[in-house]
């Protein structure tokens, strides 16, 4: 085991889905580290999460031009490459743990930087657990990224208000277009959205309303029991006070026998059920009961991924998480997640701050019921004030030839010091 | 029939599916004919286009505010509404078209400005002719507008660039999701784009590619008959080479059976089939044949009311085309279309021009085989040197609390002379 002198590198990692300004965390981890005079060491980042540190493959940051970080600032997804891959407790699974720790040792690691969701949080808990009680000198840092804003102790997510953002706008464009073709043409569009046991994106589509008959009219949240009758009559209420009805529906709703609506053929990484299609499963239900012309619209990864339309909240806060972890690092904490907390007025809308990461591990939180209308087809004016200033003000990537100038890293790896790790 | 003196009023009528920048047009109309000194008379709107002529019911735009106009130019879809509505031939439905010239009459129209597609343009001919044999002065100018870019006599439509942009964009962003998450997670990405019987969006999917191997690694056409076999070895040899796939189908792509591979329930108001499902089709097929974990996404309205990543090309075009038909209208120019000649080099990339309606009615315009790459799923240097202008520069809409501020018209209508239509 290493003596804990000298400057210590930092491995940074990013796990589970991606998100349109994770790489924005990635860049302010670097960019504070650099500027740190010397009080810390070189900022390394496992190829594919923590895929890359149990096989070695380290991309070295110094390598990066300045050029190249300016644009990775600006880019969607993950640039070092992420995974859907957890670590199983370390009773089960000790050889991995200790492989993790040989890699830290043999370059130099003296803090761990995992960028993820609840799942991932948990798995920076544990291996915080397993370098106490081996004695290796390190400090895990959590940092905050999820799409679906359900990581417990924090205001929000990174990640979050950018796709939020983006189903707004969506919703209310193609509401547009829907109002001015339903004297002839559709009159029910369905938008499926992300969202397998949290309903925050499906909410976000409410962001564009301004009037009370304004679209979305319908919200199905994963945490309200599908129910068809019901829905079937509010949509043909809607058709005919309105001319029209626009349904926003979360992929994770589940009927009263509490299988999903739309229940996908397989299984993910993590053993939850791969879902798709709830828009296909409610637009044939609408043809059948009610006969209305119907489009509908499925976004998948096109949300996750829309950086064009970013919130200028959620850049800032993906930024402001990096610089916090450096900043923590430089204090000597460890075993804590960097927060956002909300402040009230005009912006910047949150400040950084932390909070134990065993406290956050394994926890979900869902779209309280505070924030829902009454008759759980929408949300109400106490969750509209909590989400608006998530997706304030826009923070556009620069162009060139018509399309964003996103950076496809051509990364420098780290030579390899140990043997290939074989899992058994 | 009125004499032609003093100042004729212009009706004018959008038709068939909307567009992120049809109301562009509508500004530029307005705006022109404000600015002409007296030379032209109103210019009134059908609500619903013609549907809304049919009943008298007429829009007055010197009833829209200053701030609404400026509104207007911004925001996407039909603000006055646009139908699905197809007028018969004279010969088998006369009564219409002698309710449209008695609706005409009665309120001053000397000219009618249809902004639409083929089937609109045929329309427009129709009234033109029809009009000329009853004596009835009217000139008759067409404005182009289609997303699908097979209008014929125009080099390109307005409309177009602003969804070729989006799903360039579109393509791009969800790519970088797939690559970053392809070592552990998904291997094939299927997005399903409009284009019934032409590619030319499918064909602005490859406006992101930079290297060889980028994304989309596939592109489905509808000019092209779909292989099943060669696809499914296609899909097999990119995740093989590259690590993951893309693949970007048109919703009209058929067997070689002449069947669309996603067959919907009904036909829309044009008789013509209503598509939709080619990605879970395509996703099904993938997901049998080679077991690969996938994800799929249908862009379906949100492509075509995409206003926030509005082309500044298709956005200047648009204008422009609304100019052009003001100041054909001052020449006294009838039975004619404005069109879009290319200019080569710099912005502008375009020049108004026209030509005669009875050109353009009923053709179509798809996807030449010399843009294609010569396996025929992928585009060529020459349809990239097409295509790139189109959807070259930003013209990002106004936002307000995190959403652009589009207008949402409450118009005024032009008191009714006439007694109701009662279609026989």
């Amino acid at each position: 085991m290493p003596k804990k002198t000298g400057r210590m590198n930092i491995l940074y990692a990013q796990s589970g889905g991606v998100t349109a300004v994770i790489n924005a965390t990635a860049w302010a981890v670097i960019d504070a580290a650099r500027k740190t005079s010397g009080r810390l060491g070189r900022v390394l980042v496992g190829r594919d999460g923590i895929v890359g540190v149990l096989e070695e493959r380290l991309i070295d940051t110094a390598k990066i031009t300045s050029a190249a970080r300016a644009r990775l600032r600006m880019t969607p997804a993950g640039a070092f490459g992420s995974c859907r891959f957890k670590l199983g407790p370390p009773e089960t699974d000790p050889a991995r743990y200790r492989r993790i720790l040989e890699v830290f040792e043999a370059h130099g690691i003296g803090y761990f930087f995992y960028n993820g969701g609840g799942d991932s949080q948990d798995t920076a808990q544990k291996i915080a657990s397993f370098s106490n009680a081996e004695g290796y000198p390190l400090k895990v840092i959590g940092l905050p990224k999820t799409i679906d804003n359900d990581l417990y102790g924090t205001d929000f997510s990174p990640g979050y208000g950018s796709v939020a953002k983006y189903i707004a706008v969506s919703t209310l464009e193609a509401s547009l277009d829907v109002a001015s073709m339903s004297s002839t043409s559709t009159k029910v569009f369905i938008l499926e959205v992300m969202g397998r046991h949290a309903g925050w994106i499906a909410a976000a589509s409410a962001l564009g309303q301004r009037r009370p008959d304004d679209p979305p009219h319908l919200i199905l949240f994963p945490e309200r029991v599908f129910d068809p009758e019901d829905f079937i009559a509010r949509v043909r209420q809607t058709v005919d006070s309105v001319g029209f009805c626009v349904v926003v529906a979360s992929e994770g709703i589940r009927g009263a026998n509490g299988r999903f609506i739309a229940e996908g053929s397989g299984t993910d990484a993590f053993g939850h059920a791969q879902l798709g299609g709830v828009a296909p499963a409610l637009a044939g239900l609408i043809g059948t009961r009610l006969g209305y012309k119907h489009h509908w619209a499925a976004a998948d990864y096109l949300q996750r991924a829309a950086r064009h339309l970013a919130s200028k909240t959620d850049f800032e806060a993906a930024v402001a998480v990096g610089r916090a972890a450096v900043r923590l690092a430089r204090e000597g904490r460890g075993e804590v997640m960097v927060t956002l907390e909300r402040l009230p007025g005009a912006p910047p809308h949150f400040r950084t701050g932390s909070t134990p990461l065993e406290e956050v591990a394994n926890r979900e939180r869902t779209l309280p019921d505070d924030f829902m209308r009454a008759d759980g087809y929408g949300i109400n004016r106490r969750g509209r004030l909590y989400l608006a200033p998530l997706i304030a003000g826009e923070a556009y990537p620069p162009y060139r030839a018509g399309v964003p100038d996103y950076l496809r890293l051509n990364p420098t790896f780290v030579k390899k010091r140990l043997p290939p790790f074989v899992a058994r």
